[in-house]
């Protein structure tokens, strides 16, 4: 159900997200236009958070037998670490060296808290959101599947909408008012937030839990974000959108969305490597 | 058959008639320049023609069993019917919202149809090609199989060769002449029509028959179809081409067209899912 | 082996040298800027190459039974010709009717060489790197396995690093220097060649052998080739970078080269058609 939710937030946040601050801007304005080095920044993480969900799934399928899932494991923590080291190699970048791509937004934002401060402040907000994301799949479960949606349709559509109702809020209001950058940092960020901070903190948290989390995402979930990233570095890599690519980015989202639908719980291969087996 | 045809005409049109054009274009001028915006629409539109066609054949490889073939359908249907509002949200912005982009090429051609005449002319042609391919396929079948070649290369090679002659012709003149966004436009414009319309439109209206439809590709095709975006969106996202380029797109083709030469017509797995299996 | 040795240089030089490249470059200077066009024309190439290394393992994994031996071996022939007159094609590209774009390197470089003489010394030099090659795994193995590294992580990751300690140098103090248009050329450069020239020449050459090489890669080693490709694409396509995108490419390789060091030699799945085999 975790997997599910990250996938869920990560296709929620490209496309749907996205798509909906692309298409309501565009219909204002002919063309939207932001800053390309920024978007670029984005862009080569999402690669890098592909690479690095990729990997583990591809080692685990297509190595063989005994020593897979002890080896499977190793490999899920060190990737881990090198994204949460790629996350703060990338606070460093927005902050330090490279702000004044960033210095659009930062007028915009309240920014006087200090590095230290909004560590804390992050990694505290991120176990809040697991727990009450916790509570809302009890209290949302009983509901959906009354009225027939699966508990993997839950997980990853009506779970990804309802946690990020903020982003989506504050994205279009950007995009209304044609401040890209910020409504690119909202969504693309997050999106980046998850994969490369929230994904691999949790994998490395598990730890100490009976049932560690790996990084191995099944074949559907990793073709879907690979899909979702290489539409969104399109149209944004070019620094400027229209209403037409926002619309597409809402279709691919409705594409994957009706897949989930579809798609009966036990449908995901099973991912998890079990211990015991042979 | 069918499939083997929208593959081969995607193919042809993305890699043999856009890489002859550029390739006959840049034997004459050192650059060749075109409008990157309305590049970056149709490359766009091509990342979601892959989502639409990777999305049901993943969905029909990865989700098990009984439901399987009635969901697969019906998926095919609704991301068929979202491909051709896309294709009609294209044409409102080729047409009207973003006309500006395509200015070049409404100077050269007739325009002065209404959208209601075309339309009926588009379907009119629709379905005319669909009848004479049919046509085309019995009389090129005997003749073709007594050269030893297999059904499925006449489908997706010979076929698509013959069909797709009057785009190639009439976008090498284009491209010869330096116009390279009309060039462009019925190249990459006939893949995207076919993608987004024809083929979703087939599948809308098999179901009237006895044998519908889907829109479940096989992986090899997929894959095919896939890298060939990837490498077009590469050669016109930068808004400019050279002759290397285009011999690059060639030999692409060279490569997918021999794999196809190799491969025994049985070659393609069954992705038409039986009703009464399991 | 020498398959494996291949995937090594390529992600070696995609991944570890040019990403230490920019790292330092950039740890120097705020933007690395290089020549769009000239990185685009390698980009293409470098999709190019994935398209014939993708080919002929898919045709492999899909194209079933009987024939499926031989008709892979001819298929790796065609496709290896294909390659070498791209890489050809590239030659006259850079040398001839755009040298231009490649003005900055050739004043720096030696370039009183003739076309043959060039080619000769080529071919010699990559006779005797193949035969080097050879004398190192025979002189490395040894110590190597006593250190518990398996046969497929000194293929991949000793060797490539050993083999191109040359690239990395010369293409780090092009970096240093803010020379970005010749550290390009020597990274991406040197990935070009071996996957359109050393590679394919191997297939060629080995037909006088008696077990001949074919092009068909595993799904493991083609996707971690794939997302390099992909991920420098996206950092070098924008015609400037920095620090933080060197970053990504030396955290990427970091996640491949993982991937191999947990993986059994034996993981490999069995690439070579047996022409026995039924």
């Amino acid at each position: 159900m975790v997997k599910a939710s990250i996938t869920g937030s990560l296709i929620g946040n490209l496309l749907l997200v996205l798509g909906t601050a692309i298409f309501t801007g565009g219909a204002r304005y002919t063309t939207l236009k932001f800053n390309r080095s920024s978007a670029q920044a984005s862009a080569s993480t999402l690669l890098l958070a592909i690479i690095a969900m990729t990997v583990p799934a591809l080692f685990f399928q297509t190595s063989p037998s005994m020593r897979r899932p002890a080896m499977t494991e190793a490999l899920s923590l060190f990737v881990s670490g090198l994204m949460i080291a790629s996350y703060l190699a990338s606070l460093w970048f927005a902050l330090r060296t490279h702000a004044h791509l960033y210095t659009i937004e930062t007028t915009v934002r309240e920014t006087n808290w200090s590095i230290r401060k909004a560590f804390t402040i992050l990694l505290i907000a991120t176990i809040a959101t697991a727990w009450l994301s916790d509570l809302l799949v009890a209290s949302i479960e009983p509901v959906a599947l009354r009225l027939g949606l699966t508990q993997l349709f839950i997980g990853v559509v009506v779970l990804a909408l309802v946690g990020n109702a903020a982003e989506h809020t504050s994205s279009i209001m950007a995009a209304a008012k044609n401040q890209m950058d910020l409504c690119l940092q909202i969504s693309i960020g997050s999106a980046t937030q998850i994969a490369m901070f929230v994904a691999p903190a949790l994998v490395l948290i598990s730890v100490f839990f009976a049932k560690p989390m790996n990084l191995v995402f099944n074949s559907f979930e990793l073709v879907a974000i690979i899909l979702s990233v290489l539409i969104v570095n399109q149209v944004v890599g070019d620094g400027e959108s229209n209403w037409f690519e926002g619309l597409q980015l809402l279709l691919a989202y409705g594409i994957v969305a009706a897949a989930y639908f579809c798609m009966p719980s036990s449908a995901k291969e099973n991912t998890r490597p079990s211990r015991t087996k042979s």
